[in-house]
């Protein structure tokens, strides 16, 4: 049950970096929605490696076949299977590292836990698996689409180089505009630029990525354990090489006072709303209508085009040398992801939500 | 399913603040564990409300009833539940809010999620929950105990006032010598200076908490989504007032680059180690040996005894008084609750680990 | 997650026979429900053990409380937790079995199992536990009420007599009319006069549960592996002393042919219905509006009144005597805990019917 | 999470009779089990249409394919992907059912639930979805290898003509030397000639296979709602045509008086052991180490080749005309079906026994 994600929109993933074929089942996917296989595609495009001279030389077209749950066009209600063939793949790249550990990669504890690993670039470890998510988040958003609701992420913060305003003030129609993924222009080529020259000197930097959920009825997740943002931050913390999530007023919320950090609510045309929004659009758990948005912190990319004193499987020390083909930086390329993990686990709460409304 | 965590170790909870009582069911635990009611005692005077100036004054004694699953004094590997009675109840002091939403509180979500809500004490939404975690924690502690694992978790910030030393710099022996549950003793006395204060102000202040788990051996977790460091996120993020989550190097690890952050392996006669651990003990989801640490951002509690704007369920405007009994600073207690949510995670992995090991 | 039954209206439950208290969370009930607390007794009375000569002497009043979920009468969509008091407990009448495994019990699968077993009546594995079904199905009855489904079980067979007649043929409100809730009162009294003179000679008897569910809307089921049928099965195969499950033609209807056993449709007054029912009301997996109707096959109850062979802990030859108070033939008490899980399952479903209809 | 089957060992599967592809995704697989792909499609053989003249006669060779989660042929712990495409499809043949309901088919059911269905072939509907079972079944089937846990399964009833013999009286390894798969040679020819028989009569028959789990260890099983005969009997249930299933005594147990059907334990060799096995290797939900034997019965299957009355999607009288390839009798291929659920089962349960074991 551990490559699942979801309650009644439950995906089940596959796959490794080096073997024949990713894929991903979608069980629970309403029947009736309409399927549009070139937005599936345009998603997968915006997280595909080889888009830009920042990220990583991996030629994958990742063209997607759906083998089932779609008949005329549109869902039947049964489940939507997604394969997405891995082409370009140099496993010989990885035979050095057959019997080493690289270091903050997942090759130790994989080795350890499971007595053998497929080391060919990271096997399951890697996140190619993350296109699985997008794929399958596509559909997600077809179906938050018709809702209302949509969702957006951006690149806020590359190394020390941060996006000054709030999210409210970007115009977020700018964000695909560059191929860092910062509707704040002028940053974005800070950005680029700071990804290049940290490519240059073999390295990678990290970053953080703000999301925002617009349209979001209210009434959306659950009390106690299925709270709203804790199964996004779960879904976040998921992705490779995130160390953090916040929402809301996060971290520096803490520092704060109750005077100050409560939002009032007030009456805007016989609809409830609130006058700031330091809850992040939600409350117990529960959506209440405002915008949803949170932060989340990835760390640099382990792979380094450095050599690296690290141990072998027999305890042995050994140098580790980078080689295969890798981010500079992961975020621009993982901000179609985030969009699509929030897209899945608002759609399984809405789903949820609607559940438990007897019909009259 | 949604009050309940945890999957093969997996409580499932009841109660309202201001209903007859609390409760718990454990479901999962293996049996033959020796059950010292005195420390499961002792775990929830650490929560208990009125145990210092600066706690909420509502009178709890907390004392707890096992219902099932023990048979002289032992576990019988069936359920366990637990029962905590609600005693010093003012119903009285909610009725002046039966129909108004508190900023910033579950009362709005909860009317239009559900149609009508217990608005006595906040009912299932109130932070009275947590008693049921750290009853459960407390046997999830005593069985890590067994295994050598230990959960320690801290107050690190309060407000503006932050304690400067990282978690292995300091003596978490003294958490429990002063009533803030800071070890550095210097800054704990400022910690509750500033709550102090703010109490007077009638008003509240957030915070941060540290935690360290020590002794988790290697392959703890899961690939993909159940990734050890996801599932402790949730979990933290299902606590009243928690607005963000990071583990290891957190949201200062974006900012470094890939060769700073990597952890080096070693051999350290003949176990391997790392040199650093911006990992915080987990790679690709699982335990790698070293400390397991992260922390939890709290926002300042909502209920503060000032007038507020809000509406009312007609949507008319209100003014909300603040009444009931309210903590300051809601994380001098709530570091046994992070220890105990984190105990119940890592006992649930502990068993899934167990099980896909074939025995010879 | 072992002692939970149900997905979206899951109970949790605990309690051993001679253990202080029974206990059922409810996690899942719809907000608004007016919950009719004479009906819940009602139905427990109905399972409770002294009804009648032809039960167990055991006195238990199964009196119940409610300890959360509920609101002014209704329920909230917080989890419900119902107790229910074990009163009259004779367990020294259990010490004489402390190290001994009865015949056809669950003594010795526990014992291994567990390393240690509650011996006092027979601890979680008691057919007490299904007190908990009945005052959570109770729950779930009063939903299907608002919903227009009905459901009615009856004995249909007690050793080899057999009420002869199918159900449709039968007047179900007669099932209340006798001890042994056979609908055929000729049939009843010779059912009771089977049972009172098995009782004498110190036996137990087995026996056969019909039941049957009038007015489910079509589509309650789902697909491949939660048919509506396998999971009904699954429910009465959980309860004790249950050996077999069929619906619709069952295990007769393997003798028959294609053309014999396919139920033809047609259309009345514009709702399309079929011409017989061998279907049982469900066709692949989903009711298709229908009466759904099974059979529950009981095997006479392990407890006797006689000296039997068998050994103990050590693996030693010694003679196990019958003692305590037991039912000679479980079927007329197990009529409303037929009812009730099957009422718990077809909430379930119904919840997730709704979840998937996309409102407009 | 409709389309899963088990907790810890869990398959999810994809696929319609006339889509593209059948696939299976096996999540929590132990690492380091050896994948003998020859046995898989032994098995997968087994169950193909067109391997005699009592079966259908759609050719498809079933070749599967892996996908993941195998590396140097062993197992990996990672999701194991398995693909079986759909070779000889003529979904002509269904163009004229496109809008009506086949009598006793899902046709009717699935249209009402979904609003729309893909008709061709049944869709998801088909038992085609069952070359998903067997393909995972036999890696399951591979683990309980290891540990000397055998399964098998026999036609033991088609229409009126019965295997007279209980299993402990027949010579299973002869079940496979003829095309019904019934050990009694004499009776497997009668079976044979009812089969074809029938087939000219342009009809189908039901039977009842019986299932045999050999060398289970004791202790395998969870009290209360996950009893293994429970989910055996779901598991089976879950089959297209199943009817009824039951255990040990069944049925027929029903009619015994407790004295004859108590199983009395004794020391054989100092191994506790039953004289007699009525409970069908299980007490109290779990094994007690006897074989384990359970009977599943089948209707016959729906598809006829004789006109038959029914309406279409607007309510209107039709005749549905039989077409298509179908089998007379569905119990000869389903015996590898019966074998390879029962085998997913009982993996899924050794794995929960293990983790609840606390190593020392």
């Amino acid at each position: 049950m551990f490559n699942s994600l979801g309650n009644l929109f439950r995906i089940t993933t596959f796959g490794e970096s080096h073997g024949p074929s990713m894929g991903v089942i979608i069980d629970g996917c309403p029947a009736g929605i309409e399927i549009d296989e070139k937005f599936i595609q345009s998603e997968l495009n915006r997280r595909r490696p080889g888009q830009s001279k920042i990220t990583s030389g991996r030629k994958e077209k990742d063209e997607f076949e759906i083998l089932s749950g779609i008949f005329e066009g549109k869902t039947t209600g049964v489940p939507i299977a997604i394969m997405i063939k891995n082409k370009d793949i140099r496993s010989k790249d990885y035979s050095h590292i057959a019997d080493k550990f690289r270091p903050s990669h997942a090759d130790f504890t994989y080795y350890k836990k499971f007595g053998a690993r497929d080391y060919r670039g990271g096997g399951r470890s890697s996140a190619r698996e993350t296109v699985n998510w997008v794929a399958s988040g596509a559909i997600a958003k077809l179906i938050l689409n018709n809702i209302g609701i949509k969702i957006n992420a951006y690149v806020s913060e590359v190394g020390e180089i941060k996006c000054p305003l709030p999210y409210h003030q970007l115009n977020l129609n700018q964000t695909e505009s560059n191929i860092v993924r910062c509707p704040d222009i002028e940053i974005a080529n800070k950005m680029i630029a700071l990804i290049e020259k940290t490519k240059k000197q073999g390295d990678t930097v990290g970053g953080v990525i703000t999301a925002v959920v617009t349209g979001t009825p209210v009434g959306i997740g659950e009390p106690v354990f299925h709270k709203l943002h804790a199964e996004l931050g779960k879904a976040m913390l998921s992705i490779n090489a995130v160390k953090g999530f916040e929402y809301g007023s996060g971290f520096e919320g803490s520092k704060m006072k109750g005077s100050e950090h409560n939002d009032a609510f007030y009456n805007a045309d016989n609809q409830i709303k609130t006058r700031t929004n330091y809850s992040g659009g939600i409350q117990g758990g529960i959506s209440n209508g405002e915008d949803i948005y949170f932060r989340v912190a990835f760390k640099p990319v382990a792979t380094i085009m450095k050599d690296q004193e690290s141990v072998n499987v027999d305890g042995e020390k050994v140098i580790v040398k980078g080689r295969g083909r890798h981010d500079p930086c992961v975020v621009p390329r993982a901000v179609p992801i985030v969009e699509a993990l929030a897209a899945l686990v608002i759609v399984d709460f809405y789903l949820i939500a609607q559940s438990s409304k007897l019909r009259d």
